[in-house]
């Protein structure tokens, strides 16, 4: 498998302000995001206090930054990663597209909106799950629940539906897909908690309540504690020095998930930090 | 005599990061500077990683950044700033366009080129000084030493010439300027070392050596423990904290004089957060 030097997860600001800087120090990176960059950014309706761009819309930044990583020739791999694993001398990532291997990562994959379920934490690996490509096969003629927070939910609903005997679709937002399979039942809902009743695990929300042998949990960002196992946090934050390090070696982080305040700038300015970081990181491991 | 809500010196990219954002925060703002910005950055022939700016010439991003300025009608304030002192519940700005005064400060000055000279350190205020508008007086019928590193120098120069009996000029770089009064004479040289004779004081360059009454070293920026007096300082650094805090209350710095990396989109996302920061404070105080 190839080996990348760094892997950069998330394509905000912090993300592609890393991949820019990774990329000129000539690095082979690995740039692992949502193609259309950070939803939140693209969709701002204006942002004054990022310098050089005043009065500017948030797309209008998005379309500065692809240009930027076009200019660059740095890709954007469309996948979602549910999981990085510290194995020594590099790190596995777990994503919708695979696995992949590089000697650091840079986490830059904002805060999760919202709070946990209640429950939740203490469920992971124990009926609850974050992604279904992963764990599809436990569940091949059970029942499963998914808890959709975005339109990625969709895809993964249809996939479970291939594999487990029957899907309850929990749709949090508005969904534009209709036409799933017989064997899925959607509705609409906001969850509120999860509990675990003998092999099975109960899904409640703030009006009904599910059962069944697993529960997918769909959201646009993960903890950053599921993230990374081992991982130490502050609440919804990874803790990181000045330099951006994180607790585990070769692991940096940048960008909202560092900290407050949640600027564009600051997560601009941390990507950039912790880029040089990596690149002084891989030149001490080859020592 | 106007007491602003932050005074922000320097003009480089974290200067303007935090000038931008305290705006948009409504403060009432003083930004201290060069008027061309910051003269590293102007000048700089390529930055390919300050991101939306790609393949970007220096005085493409200081352009766009002085349009940013004027669309959110901030102005720069030509002033040298010689000394900030905390006063309590305020600092005191003392700059070569008159004393001004702030409830917090952000300093950005980026850090100072170079070292100090050999025994600079040790006759501060002994017979060196840094701000010849502020210590002329003290050299009425005198002789002074300038140690010229800039263009500006030549204006302290001319000033002085009108009070002092005799000025040396030491240009340390080529400079524009030839008509000086009768009483000046300017000469090239790399000062090394000031040395105190009694009650004179000896400026010794790479090949000859000046006595007069007094030294002015007039560089773009002075190290921070000289510009704040008291200010935790490591090295040529500020010591902050990540909300860019200072050791003094009120007191932010971000950018190159808060530590390295030395990268424009690192001093902006710092800059952005000194202003906030700042913001919070001035939130604080009013309680």
């Amino acid at each position: 498998m190839e080996r990348y030097d760094i892997a950069i997860i998330g394509t905000g600001p912090a993300g592609v302000s890393a991949a820019i800087t990774a990329k000129i120090r000539n690095k082979n990176i690995l740039l692992l995001g949502d193609g259309e960059l950070s939803k939140k950014l693209g969709s701002a309706a204006e942002i004054n206090n990022f310098p050089g761009f005043p009065k500017a819309k948030g797309e209008e930044i998005a379309a500065a930054f692809l240009r930027h990583l076009k200019e660059l020739e740095i890709e954007i791999t469309k996948a979602r990663v549910n999981a990085v694993y510290a194995m020594g001398k590099y790190f596995s990532i777990q994503s919708s597209k695979g696995d992949f291997e590089a000697s650091s990562v840079i986490i830059a994959t904002g805060v999760m909106q919202g709070s946990l379920l209640k429950g939740e934490e203490a469920l992971v690996g124990r009926g609850v799950g974050y992604c279904a490509t992963c764990d599809a096969v436990l569940y091949r003629g059970k029942e499963v629940i998914v808890a959709g927070y975005n339109d990625e939910a969709d895809e993964e609903t249809d996939f479970l539906s291939q594999v487990a005997e029957k899907v309850t679709y929990i749709r949090v937002n508005e969904g534009k897909k209709e036409d799933f399979a017989q064997n899925v039942s959607v509705v609409k809902g906001k969850p509120v908690e999860v509990v675990k009743d003998g092999s099975r695990v109960k899904l409640l929300t703030s009006t009904d309540e599910y059962e069944a042998d697993g529960v997918f949990i769909l959201r646009d960002s993960i903890s950053p504690g599921q993230l990374v196992p081992g991982l130490e946090t502050e609440g919804v934050h990874i803790k990181t020095d000045r330099q951006m390090k994180t607790g585990i070696s070769g692991l940096f982080a940048c960008g909202d998930i560092s900290g407050k305040p949640y600027q564009y700038i600051k997560a601009a300015g941390e990507g950039n930090v912790a880029a040089l970081s990596a690149v002084s990181y891989l030149a001490s491991i080859k020592e």
